[in-house]
């Protein structure tokens, strides 16, 4: 048994200008920037909100600038499977977390509980 | 003055098959499908998550399958003024809502207001 659930999103830029893409988004959605300590903020900044409905961040890539859906989960492998199974394709492992493309195309991730009620309101499949 | 906030994401799907596509996104975040009512239902399904965090929707296209966000606003005109002092470009007037693409690429749409708590969150702009 595992748990999962829908962690949030991510805008993906192609830029070599992370402030200028993120101070954009941030003043489009209304939303503050923080840039994470260490080697993550050469990639990402995260969007916050007062709410925290969903865990936001902004990163800059290599590839065509999209959106992408991360779902968080306690046992990766065993989501990973889970997701094959509904018609999903494993496409790379990077560090702690899998890129998956869903059977509509999108790519997505799993990656480890990011939002601080996982435990409580993520779903337990069995 | 007019007020704006982050609605939700649309899962673009090019498929003939949205049914199928939603039953995907459904059991991969763990969320409910429900079909809109009348000639909605025939282009989006909503995906529903208990906590209700925010508005999420497959949608069928014709373009390829990509993740796109809203922004929903009380005066939908003023928004879309204000994102392209921003940096984003006006795309086309769709029924009552307006496609944008941001300076960094992604498309994403100006909507009416779509969450029930929209007045008390949504950021005002002066």
């Amino acid at each position: 048994m595992h748990k999962s659930r829908l962690a949030g999103f991510i805008i993906d830029c192609r830029t070599d200008d992370l402030q200028g893409a993120a101070t954009f988004w941030s003043q489009a959605l209304g939303m503050e920037m923080r840039v994470p300590a260490g080697a993550e903020g050469d990639n990402y900044v995260h969007l916050l909100e007062p709410e925290q409905r969903l865990h936001l961040e902004v990163q800059s890539v290599d590839h065509e600038s999209r959106v992408h859906l991360d779902i968080e989960a306690d046992d990766i492998e065993a989501e990973v499977k889970r997701l094959e199974k509904l018609g999903a394709k494993r496409v790379a492992k990077i560090h702690t977390w899998v890129v998956m493309q869903a059977p509509t195309g999108q790519k997505f991730c799993v990656v480890r509980p990011q939002t601080r009620d996982f435990a409580a309101r993520a779903t337990e499949w069995k």
